[in-house]
């Protein structure tokens, strides 16, 4: 049986991954007032009071919106709202099992961009955290954008930065390994959608400044005149300094890093071979990636990354967004910033030592129950350093792991 | 300690009435795989070719979201979102303990109607059926009209629908007793906001024709030249036939029944004197009823129910809400409609046989746990006859209360 099919007939099995469970016992009307009417009153006359003790008497503190238009799902493109709500239930079912982090799957009737902004202002004073999930691009930049101005709790699109921290956490240890500081490296970045504008974006918060992204039209530089939009106009400001231009086989000439957030097949043997010795290629594609793992090594890649958890080297968003909103909600911090994601990707790579290190080691698993303890401590401590938090919170001895 | 102290500090110590619970076990890279990516693509495509499979493989068919803009909260007012989100709470653990129905709290920043009906629209696809709560009249009615016509799925505003399903099986009862027919009462309802319209349109669907409504203006009949909105011509249209005008201690000369859900005080012995004799009264304004039971009594009053859990004939929602959704969701109906309603009266009024009949248990106790099943029996059986469901559904063998 193939595994679609195996996923098939456990969902139906499930009938949603996720359930309620009630706290307080409701077994008499004494039960009854205190849960609900009348008792319930209390809590209610002290948050109209302090509309800030809402995170004191209610779910709203750890609890995170898992929200999606599904009009870019996995590789399956834009399938609406309906067929994206298993990849939202399933996200969900993550933040429970890694972070403790109580979550409620929305797939939004809201193709339109404004709609979706709407939307999720109004439903927001439900929630600690929103995690954005498969928006297409370029509209989930805009999207993304405005709810993070227009809210006062963190908004996350985790397509974008859970895949940024991991890949920033794989090339941190990838350098360690061949002595090289991140910041020398000369990287370029196959395509330009919501994972490749936030790579090449904390690529250059860590001073990543040799960098060439590449789209379906070759290696974007400033002025390019066909192809751009004011996402890729705002990268090309910061990358690609000499203005190269080109296909992809171009500009891999020399390069240190291929990142390939693109489709199977994209990087050939000849196109490794141009690159600089010992390059290191994480080719993200899913389920083909760029290159295949063997076919990397016969070209003499000895450190390679992929999507996928049968190789080595699972370059996996669960190692950051769980970590990531467990440290910003225990600081309650405001946003989600670059400080707290660049936190977020020293943590991961830090888990692991120079013994450990390997090249078919460069990243930690999902399963080491370290990740998300060390993640959250690191965000929760950048959120404070960076004013995303108030530090004298009376919460912030909670700070470790319910 | 108040019930309101208590109330507050368990509030605290929970920090939230739910919890997620998740039902795949997630402890390796097969069972991710499974649950969310790549596998998950599986339900996804099934879904994409064929939206209605959304019941089949998520958590929609069982997911109900308690929704709320905070506008009209218990008998505080408008405290706003925030404040109400303890309410909504309660409202999904009622909706799991009583009926076993996953639901969803959403307080919505969403004072303005359009807002909030754009708002539901959106997040619609990811549930099963909407329970809207305390919201201002007279919006209620307009937003809960919208939502019912872009929806297909049952959208219940429950401080409308739920109250006037008990009152109406309150009444059953009381007739049983004193040997008179609803249809053949004379009835004064005293007050014009969500409950008291919804009470005397279901009242109308029994057949009653003889009832006056009362507001802070006294009797409304057709053409009364203030204190009107659109809702309540629609009501004196059908009510009032003798067009009679005047307070409430007026038109209470000679009537059967009185149904307070107006404020505490509002029915004094001398107007109960001037009422038919073995007068029926259901005060149920809280805290503090329109009439105390003890003063009722001593006025002549045999049958007085509250909204009270401290005396008998407690007026309380949570008889309908649970098993009027659990029976909507188990046939799948496109809504809620009066035949389903009237289902749901007849059912909670058909539990106490004749020889349990009594002027101090006229209504059963929320913990029978007949009450849900029957309800959800009935209604789901008035949704397939009413056509609200369609009758060859697969899942009908499922009826059964999970």
């Amino acid at each position: 049986m193939s595994q679609y099919q195996e996923a098939i007939d456990l969902h139906e099995q499930w009938q949603g991954k996720l359930s309620v469970t009630v706290k307080p016992e409701i077994n008499n009307m004494n039960d009854l007032s205190l849960a609900y009417s009348p008792g319930v009153a209390g809590p209610c006359i002290e948050i109209a009071a302090r509309k800030e003790d809402v995170y004191r008497y209610t779910s709203k503190g750890n609890l995170v919106a898992v929200i999606s238009n599904g009009t870019a799902v996995l590789g399956l493109g834009n399938i609406g709202p309906e067929a994206s709500l298993p990849v939202m239930e399933g996200k969900s079912a993550l933040f429970k099992r890694f972070a403790d982090i109580n979550s409620v799957p929305l797939i939004l009737d809201a193709a339109n961009p404004e709609v979706f902004i709407q939307t999720v202002k109004a439903i927001a004073p439900s929630f600690g955290g929103i995690n954005l999930e498969d928006i297409a691009a370029p509209e989930c930049f805009y999207i993304e954008e405005s709810l993070k101005q227009a809210l006062d709790i963190p908004v996350f699109h985790d397509d974008q930065h859970g895949t940024a921290i991991v890949v920033v956490a794989a090339l941190i240890n990838a350098g360690r390994l061949v002595n090289r500081n991140i910041s020398e490296m000369r990287v370029v970045i196959n395509g330009a959608g919501s994972a490749g504008i936030a790579i090449v974006k904390l690529l250059n918060e860590f001073g990543v400044r040799n960098v060439i992204m590449c789209d379906t039209a070759g290696a974007i530089y400033e002025g390019r005149p066909e192809r751009m939009n004011s996402v890729k106009e705002e990268v090309a400001r910061f990358t690609n300094p000499e203005l190269a231009k080109g296909d992809l086989i171009d500009v891999l000439k020399g390069a240190d890093v291929f990142i390939g957030v693109s489709s199977g097949g994209a990087l050939t043997s000849e196109m490794v071979a141009g690159m600089n010795e010992d390059p290191i290629v994480f080719a993200m594609a899913n389920p083909v990636p760029e290159i295949m793992p063997e076919e990397a090594k016969a070209a003499g890649v000895r450190i390679i990354g992929t999507g996928r958890s049968d190789y080595p080297n699972q370059i996996n968003n669960v190692l950051a967004f769980p970590g990531v909103f467990r440290g910003a909600l225990l600081a309650r911090a405001s946003k989600i910033n670059e400080e707290m994601k660049k936190a977020a990707a020293t943590a991961i790579a830090g888990l692991i030592s120079d013994k450990e290190l390997r090249p078919d080691y460069i990243i930690p698993n999902p399963f080491d129950e370290r990740v998300v303890k060390q993640v959250a401590k690191r965000v929760s401590e950048a959120a404070y350093q960076s004013g995303a938090a108030k530090k004298n919170r009376s919460n912030e001895e909670k700070m470790i792991l319910r």
